[in-house]
């Protein structure tokens, strides 16, 4: 050991300029932050609302051009706590993208998977794999990775809807690949119903010719239709004193890939939520970011000691191990996308509900819910 | 070795005749038999003509009282080829279910798993884990193992229908267990969906609150009104130049577990089948054995060398590995279950369409077509 | 209903005759037999003596040449309740082999999946896919469906050995396939290690370059020395205190898949267990059959009420659901193999230890055992 | 539209404040470099000696005491493309770790999975989950997620090792959590085999008590002597001409888990491969990063088109899709540890060799290699 103190303070001067000439750096002056007691996000709950995000699309449409280069006109939201990077969350892209009259967004596929959710209007036709699909007010609608894919606005009148990606996330890995396909849409039809529907949007049946599991699913549209129903039959079930719904007054849905049962992308968990007026849901903590859409109503979402309140088309992130919990002033409808598959795929996934872990590496903890 | 022909013969029968004393048997004198070049059933294509099969369920109605001890008033194909045993194949039980007006057939449960297929009429309920679930024309309904079920027609008509079990194969194997459950239905309320659809019928979407995947299919019925709409989709695709169907002509759905994306039953498969006019499909062998259901129209199932014509209701087996072909005079819908997940689950599986081997041992063959 | 007793009875006499007549069988007669309360198998527990049966392969080896047609010199137990089919259980066929010196047996290959186990003795080269496989006393060997394989002696001593086969199973399914190939072995060299165990027996370490799950163990042969030393391991650290064993006193190995961690064959488990002097095992039941050899020591099973004494060499059934505890008087190694991994993968099994169901349709019942 | 450019210039501006002030980002100026043709990382390939990295650590251990808060003297890897962030590639950590002599690291636990390679030495006992694992030279050892482990060095030597970790990726995702244990080791024996290698180093043996998938291997050690063993029969098997090696020349085995045959940890793949004097290996790209490890001899990893000269001890990073050829001057040992199995399990992965791609998405793509 050194000898004295003064030498001590310069042998570990000298140590640590060492270190830095040989790029390295030491574990023990940075563990507390490399490997804190619990998640640390440096993203952070914000709330973006539909009334500001609209317009700002409304005037890019105005005066950006859209076409090859740009390729898609949207507008991402970039959380507070992400120094100014375009990500959500670390692993979630969200943006809204806003298509004028008449307008196409031509063709390119990427190995990032991607999913759009139209919280109001119509008359979009998004091209994926060759397939025309509309695209209409509470649709959630797939383009999975490396799928080529293009959208084209067959009316007068503007649309604009949100697009999720795991952008972040592939950029962060560096597995992310991109290529540029035909100016001109691969079909420019406009059916009400795509193939990939007409194929698999039937329950619980499977074309005998297409069968085999896939990562991801090929049904490219869920209907707000279903989605409505479903989440009204849950709450009718509930009401019959049937287990139905997550809590008392909350239905959900999670939009489910057919060819396996599970989640619809390899990276990225969607869920409808409906609460009826006056519900306030247990508090909740997962491993993992997510970001909510209010679809219809009010009500606000508390995240740690803040309420946030929402109206139609506001978004809002929830970084991971956030508590939160949802609360309805009138009938309160939301859609929600998340990256827990990514973590339940590596066995890192947890989950707390009202302060107990229910769920934690791959394996149901309560009681009798195996797994 | 032996000193001269008849002593060795001598010594030969007395070697056998110890065997047969000590519960041997050789394999060298029987292994042509044992491990023959390929599957040599017993089980044979046969045809049982709904003509006869409804008017002795009739005449059981008549006579034979239903209730506890008999259970069931279901009348079993008894494949000729087996011996009298009650089976239709050597792994799947199929019959004649017929329930007169206002009957109840009392709860119990087994493990064996089952169907019912209604190839006409209306009026009965059954009721599955305590959930009632209507019985129409043309649906087709689960009754996993180990869930409670009973039946109850409510109407002034009797009404029949196909029951499909594993039975034979749990018979074989050893692995059967059976309750009586209560006398009376457990929920005697005739609604027109049951909870299980109204929680699980929406294409693509899954309850939050009931997630997991599980051995058989969570959804009680497979209405008609969407399988007749996936196979008119599937044609109609078909037409517009894109794959969608098995052939030219031949659309056909498999009835899927929306937890897994697999088979509604570990041991049984089951898929409807639709035909053009005058469609004539290429033949195919497979490993396991089927039995399929006229459901509309007329035409003809060839099995080798023998042309079966079939017409509504009428049911044939079909063996393993014999070779088969559809024939459609009319359009032909066709209703059929097999054992097939059972040889896919142990890699024994093993199919030839038009002479060539495309799958084996778990594994598709052809060029691109691998899971 | 009919009119009066004597017309019923002759209305029913019809009735039934019809139903012989068409093929049908009612099930309300039969439903005891065919759906029973639980398993009521027909085979029955039996034991075949080493002392016996070991003579009657060397008669057989005297009297019978070994060739092309027979194929092998292979004598099977026939359990005494399956009406002296060649079968020891419904699924499972065991017998022992016997190859004279410097005795070839040819090459063929059968869907039906094989192991060898060899109670006593070496000298044999069982060729597996091309690769010559030493058999010597302990060791458990793999002939995994469809792989050509034959056997050479090349000692001046005969060597018998223990045969298993999904026979019954594949012949009552109708799944199995056979071909015949070289009467010439494809490689007559004798290597101490086999290919397959040079590229797989090494703990945990896989090829690169054979990577891939496959459904039945790529590794051909499980040796004596690591049997005997994991199970010496396990008493080792059990008597320091930590969990190790099945329960106090009683070791046990499975053999495994290293590319799946499941069985070794897709419709066969493998095990080997080990008691320590005067060790009583408490009381279990499984759905599904199985069959113990002693490997050394002496002591006894008992199955329901009857204790069966064993000693080395000797073979006892244990039918589906009947109750068996184990004995040792001297400590006792036994060998035991079960058509257990069919009835998991079909979620039709069921465990009960000591009165209690620990295990159930692909689930874990006891707390915290979960899967 | 605008009516000048200069009024369109200015209106831009604004629409660019907005989003800068709503904490937006447009998709359009920035997709070149969110969504590349390909992979572009900011990690490159670089060398740490270990001529530098010892010294260093002996350094370390001279001045920095070790204890709990600190609580390891672990330096780091900083890739010199990642800020001076103490990452080898965006999703591994690795670094050296030093224990002088009779030092104890205190006990914790953290879900980041780890593991050990030690690339000289001898003397320190890791004791994981209760579990005393002598770390010796070549061994490759493993704390899985969530496990209590601390170390001790029990010989007048200090020891050096390395460790991997999946820091960067738990940190990046907000996935982590941490705990610390005891001050004192749970238990300071210093056994020659821990119980997890008697309980799990049997090759394709299980103990029955113990079975079920795990996430990570339950193997907490991979000895030298096997690891070397393997490698061996490898190169002895391609040399008597069978399929045994990667390519000529070039052996590799992969450390796998016992229970699923995947990959040791959910994040983090380990290999071992060995090159023959003179070998050159073709080109090869993967999804993903890895740090290799020359264990002994000399030769070069050639990264794009820089040839990097290794020896004993040094270490490379190879970012993601940088292609990289091997070449042994002597014969050549090299650990390898990379995040594969992250973009495996999320159907992110590709990897080409020569040119050609070769695995996409979950599927191989050569010919007759499919899993």
């Amino acid at each position: 050991m050194a000898q004295n103190a003064g030498d001590e303070s310069r042998e570990l001067r000298e140590l640590y300029a060492a270190f830095g000439d040989e790029h390295l750096v030491p574990l023990w002056t940075d563990i507390a932050d490399l490997m804190p007691g619990q998640p640390t996000p440096s993203a952070v709950p914000y709330v973006w609302r539909w009334r500001t995000l609209y317009p700002l699309a409304q005037r890019s449409g105005d005066l950006v051009p859209m076409g090859r280069g740009g390729e898609r006109r949207a507008i991402a939201l970039a959380n507070p706590g992400l120094n100014g990077l375009p990500y959500a969350t670390p692993t979630l892209w969200a943006a809204i993208q806003y298509l004028g009259p008449h307008e196409v967004a031509p063709e390119h596929r990427h190995t990032q998977n991607a999913f759009r959710f139209v919280v109001a209007g119509e008359g979009v036709w998004t091209v994926v794999d060759g397939d025309p699909v509309a695209m209409r007010r509470g649709d959630f609608l797939l383009t999975p990775g490396w799928q080529f894919h293009g959208h084209q606005n067959v009316t007068d009148r503007p649309m604009a809807w949100i697009d999720g990606l795991d952008i972040p996330f592939a950029h962060a890995t560096d597995t992310a690949f991109f290529e540029f396909g035909p100016d001109r849409l691969s079909d420019e039809r406009t059916p009400q119903r795509s193939r990939a529907e007409r194929l698999w949007a039937h329950p619980g049946l499977q074309p005998v010719a297409l069968l085999g599991r896939r990562p991801s699913s090929p049904l490219a549209a869920y209907r707000w239709e279903f989605t409505d129903r479903a989440l009204a039959d849950q709450l009718a079930v509930e009401a019959e004193g049937h287990q139905a719904t997550v809590e008392p007054g909350h239905a959900a849905i999670r939009f489910s890939n057919p060819t396996t049962g599970g989640d619809v992308l390899p990276t990225i968990r969607a869920e409808f939520h409906r609460l009826l007026p006056g519900t306030r849901t247990v508090a909740r903590r997962e491993v993992g970011s997510s970001v909510w859409q209010v679809f219809s109503g009010t009500g606000a979402i508390v995240v740690g000691d803040v309420r946030h309140r929402l109206e139609h088309g506001d978004l809002l992130t929830v970084p991971s191990w956030a508590e939160y919990r949802l609360e309805a002033d009138t009938g309160l409808d939301l859609f929600r996308f998340g990256d827990a598959p990514i973590f339940e795929a590596l066995h890192q996934d947890r989950v707390e509900v009202d302060g107990v872990v229910v769920r934690q590496a791959g394996r149901s903890i309560a009681t009798g819910s195996g797994r």
